[in-house]
């Protein structure tokens, strides 16, 4: 399918195009596969042993008349089996595999057989509250599961070709798309959780069946009118809720409905449900050449990437309602940070990326990427944070419940299992992050090694890229099956980028006049076996936040490239806060092959107060004791691999 | 009444052989005299406008038969009026008025009306749930009014002289005496909130009534066996509770039945129930000559001023439980520190040095009083904190729910209204922590002008003392009545104080060798208009708090005497986090009498973040870019009665 979008938006490249040959990230995607999949395939099956049973499977066998017994779990328990499903399906692409296909294809008989015949597909409603759909969208996730198996069915059909799951789900939006719409007599309702929105655009793209793109739109704008449908839809339950009994006005903020979405400036509420939102506003502002709505995503992510991301690429300040809060408040002890929010911020960018051509997207899906959303599973890829902290101290999370969320040790798997099977869908469908083009260019977003096919006014070219990234800032591109064929090859020029040098099959060839938006625009007629070489020069340095983030007020945190680096209790003995760092002390990188694995470590010399010259007293007069530390700092992603102990981002900076 | 307590404790003096004359206090119990104690009248009688109403008299009148009605309000409605009269009845003392005493006997006379035939009273059972007394010690505040009523019964009798309010009490805790104890069919239970047990000694002290005594020992005894009073009750209860349906077993530190009294080591659970219990373990001690539990006593005692105590004396790391946390967790952003349990710990503090004379419990006393208790009053006694914070950003208050808590301006008053109350009975009742004296010595504990009258060895000698404190070190006192006595005279050496200076009548003398445990002894023959002068150095210097308090890390405060200082956002702009203070900074204090009636004000040169350089990058490499700023901090009881802003203790030290 072709479109113009806005401004000549950028195109997509199919994920089975791009192949991933990366030291770095071979080894992560072959986790999600072999790890996180099959170990979330036991979960929906109840074959854990020390976990909470899921019921997913099991829920939608009653449904499907083939088991008898009550519906078990979570309102939103369907979208479990939705994310493996589509985890499953970008992981057919990387790595096809029969059997798994073949468990996906019973899963898929499964929903066939539990649709109902008006296309409605819900196990909590079809099993334990029949005749009870659509009265509570506010709490009840029934839009925002079906948003989740729409976003599989379209990933398996173009992993398989098949179109079963993509029929079962169009049938399903058509059910949808005949209760809620403009039109008299139906409901001028929109989800409690956002999601159905990005997943109904990428129904269209796969149909083209333009009422699913007007279905998304109509949710968008139907959003935060006054009155406001859920305080409606409440009073209509005559005040039943399904959590709790508060009402639904106590917290417009929280699921983004407080003001016409064209009319928010500020991400306010649950992070997740607001980057979702402003995904799919995105994808329809591209989609339907809407100025307006883009506008209004410029302001929302510019609000989030200005005044309220962590500097690992994380969002929500709050654990209450895992929330933004407000500019500039980026507390690091009682941080959230929740990894499903860093990995919606990233769809985010991706969606505005393809319209704007601007490295600022890319930069800030890299730094998600190779921070907050990579710490969120262990390096064995066997368990996972939720919440990703700026710093830990293991008693203060177990004894002062205001840091209780505040886990110093990854958790195996939870009762509500939303950022595991993100981060395997996520991991699995890496490649389509990489690279984008259009008419007359190619991209490169993301500098991970491997091999992309494109098609360039009609002439296939296939880029091979190898590099080291994150370790090590050279690039190498080579183009393939070019035969005088002008294009432009776009390299990104990460933000972290001082001193960057290009090489032209070899010759050194200036930079500066080549910049646009953030990419080196390489703009030349390519043969096969031509080489481009960028040379980032990657060296540790001292970062600072805007001083109106109070929290970060004289301190200072170490980035090299990509990556955020973090001090552990392992390198550095306990009490952490006790360190500092010189703002002109030499950081000295050393890639260390003993380091889980291995990757970087930055060392320098600090300071740390002399704690001996202390005795029981808790308050004296100033004494300045201090004694020479040598520091040793490694990688955000890699924390919390090794034994259990303090953990610390932002050091304090001694001047 | 004489006792010979552990090693010959102190002797408490009489509140109406203290007279207070001090420009700084006199104003604070004026205001709790014409103010507080009126407006609180006004609130137990629901004539505040803009106030939920409290239905604490209505609720007496109804149970006295004098009103038709139902209940209203909480639980532990009855300990309000409890405090008002105890407040009264010090008030009385120090300011006899005819027209107040009356209207506490009328209110007497309500007790006395609603007081069943075998004692018991308590206006919740008796009105809302007859023939459910004592079925929920574990949350239901029966002993704990119980307990209030006591003090107040105590405090009027000694005031008035009156009778009436002190029989019924001792009936209500012979009633008491009836049902619980270690006698086959007593009730083997202890309060959910520790009260009665200080509240039954003072009855003891009060009346010689030696039940009264082992009672309260057995109140302390039993909490903690296991298998657990509340749990059983709980059972009893049939799993039916007050409040939400927890289980009591999940949170047994909150009210300190964790373990046996005796062999509690640490701090735990809410704050006030805590200092409350140890309070009352201390007299116990000291009545009992139980050295054991004088031990347990000073174990919690250290535990909580060398581990668990903010340097304003304030008490509670979390908001959650209003809670003690673990040693050395002071967070600054989240702290509790409620207003009530500095007073609880200043009870505590009292009582451990009528036990040990030695200055370390009157300093604290002296840290609260001077810093989290007047904090928790505005300086013209009509608005309140119940959590004192230790920094401010009035937008985080509002809009992160993690800071909710904090208030950036004091509030009016509270449907749970137990800070404004206590405040208000500490302040009447001041003259009680000044001094005490020995068979052959007086101390004095505080610094505090007036004039007191002992009796030491059958003389009647009064002590007039003259000081600026806090303001000024200088404290005066002039002997007037002795006539060739000898006694010690035992002057506090502050904890703060880095040099002194002596003078006995006149003549400097040397202090070295009369410093025993804190105190300067000054042991002579005395005669009329004798003369001692004690000149404590005072200049404001800066602190550091112990390096295993992970929050203060690189931060000092400003103290000046027995004052902490703070930054305000009104004399040093927005963002203080910004500011630093070198370590080597000239502190220059000056009296400012335009500064809120007068007041120190401390200024020193120190730096700020150039905010100029930043534009509206969020994070940017290190730029050391800071200019030279004027600090100007006030006293920290101060802050919060000009313009709402931010407010900051703890300042960046720059190295």
């Amino acid at each position: 399918m072709h479109r113009d979008d806005i401004r000549g938006a950028l195109r997509d490249i199919p994920l089975e195009n791009v192949q991933i040959n990366s030291e770095f990230w071979s080894k992560y995607m072959d986790l999600a596969i072999d790890r996180v999949i099959p170990y979330q395939w036991d979960a929906l099956n109840d074959n854990l042993a020390d976990t909470e049973p899921s019921c997913a499977i099991k829920n939608l066998r009653i449904a499907a008349g083939l088991e008898e017994g009550e519906f078990y779990g979570m309102v939103f328990q369907d979208s479990d089996i939705a994310k493996w499903l589509e985890a499953v399906a970008y992981s057919l692409i990387v790595r096809p595999d029969e059997t798994l296909e073949k468990l996906a294809d019973s899963v898929i008989d499964l929903l066939e057989k539990a649709q109902l015949a008006d296309g409605y597909l819900n196990t909590y409603y079809i099993v334990k509250e029949p005749g009870k759909r659509w009265t509570n969208l506010w709490e009840c996730h029934e839009l925002y599961c079906a948003g989740h198996l729409i976003e599989a069915a379209v990933a398996y059909n173009k992993a398989t070709g098949k179109s079963k799951f993509l029929e079962i789900m169009s049938r399903f939006a058509d059910h949808i798309d005949s209760v809620f719409g403009p039109e008299q007599g139906k409901l001028k309702g929109y989800p409690g959780h956002q999601e159905i929105e990005l997943a109904l655009v990428k129904l269209y793209r796969a149909t083209g069946e333009s009422r699913y793109l007007r279905l998304a739109s109509f949710f968008i704008d139907e959003r935060g009118k006054d009155p406001y449908y859920f305080d409606i839809e409440y009073e209509k339950r005559g005040g039943k809720n399904h959590w709790g009994d508060r009402h639904p006005s106590g917290s417009r903020d929280y699921n983004q409905y407080h003001r016409p979405v064209r009319d928010q400036k500020k991400a306010v509420g649950h992070a997740v449900r607001a980057v979702y939102m402003y995904t799919a506003m995105a994808d329809i502002a591209a989609e339907t050449k809407d100025e307006q709505l883009l506008e209004v995503c410029r302001k929302l992510w510019n609000n989030i990437v200005t005044k309220q991301m962590y500097i690992t690429g994380g969002i929500g300040s709050t654990r209450h309602g895992e929330a933004f809060t407000f500019d500039y408040d980026l507390p690091n002890e009682t941080v959230y940070q929740e990894t499903c929010a860093s990995i919606g911020l990233i769809f985010f960018a991706n969606r505005m990326l393809a319209i704007e051509k601007n490295s600022m997207y890319a930069d800030v899906i890299e730094q998600a990427l190779y921070n907050s959303v990579l710490s969120g599973m262990a390096l064995d890829g066997e368990s996972f944070f939720y919440v990703n902290p700026m710093e830990v101290w293991p008693e203060a999370s177990e004894k002062n419940p205001d840091r209780s969320h505040i886990k110093s040790v990854r958790q195996k798997w939870y009762s509500c299992a939303c950022c595991p099977p993100n981060i395997a869908r996520l991991l699995t469908s890496l490649g389509s992050y990489i690279y984008s083009s259009s008419h007359d260019a190619i991209y490169i977003h993301q500098y991970i090694g491997g091999e992309a096919k494109f098609n360039i006014n009609g002439a296939d070219i296939t880029l091979m890229q190898e590099t080291q990234y994150p370790w090590d800032g050279t690039i190498k591109v080579k183009v393939k099956g070019a035969d005088e064929n002008r294009f432009s090859l776009c390299l990104r020029r990460p933000a972290w980028s001082r001193q960057v040098e290009l090489y032209i099959n070899g010759e050194e060839s200036s930079v500066g006049s080549r910049i646009k938006d953030g990419y080196i625009y390489v703009d030349r007629t390519w043969n096969d076996g031509d080489t481009v070489e960028m040379r980032l020069h990657m060296t540790p340095e001292l970062m600072h936040a805007n001083p109106e983030s109070r929290h970060n007020a004289g301190k200072a945190v170490i980035q090299m490239g990509p990556l955020v680096f973090c001090l552990e209790e392992f390198d550095n003995c306990k009490n952490l806060p006790q360190i500092s760092i010189p703002h002109n002390t030499k950081l000295q990188a050393v890639y260390d092959n003993s380091l889980l694995g291995g990757g970087m470590i930055v060392k320098c010399q600090g300071y740390r107060t002399n704690e001996d010259s202390w005795g029981k007293e808790l308050y004296r007069p100033i004494q300045v004791d201090e004694k020479s530390f040598c520091i040793k700092a490694i990688p955000y992603f890699m924390w919390g691999n090794r034994e259990k102990g303090e953990m610390l981002v932002w050091i304090r900076q001694k001047r």
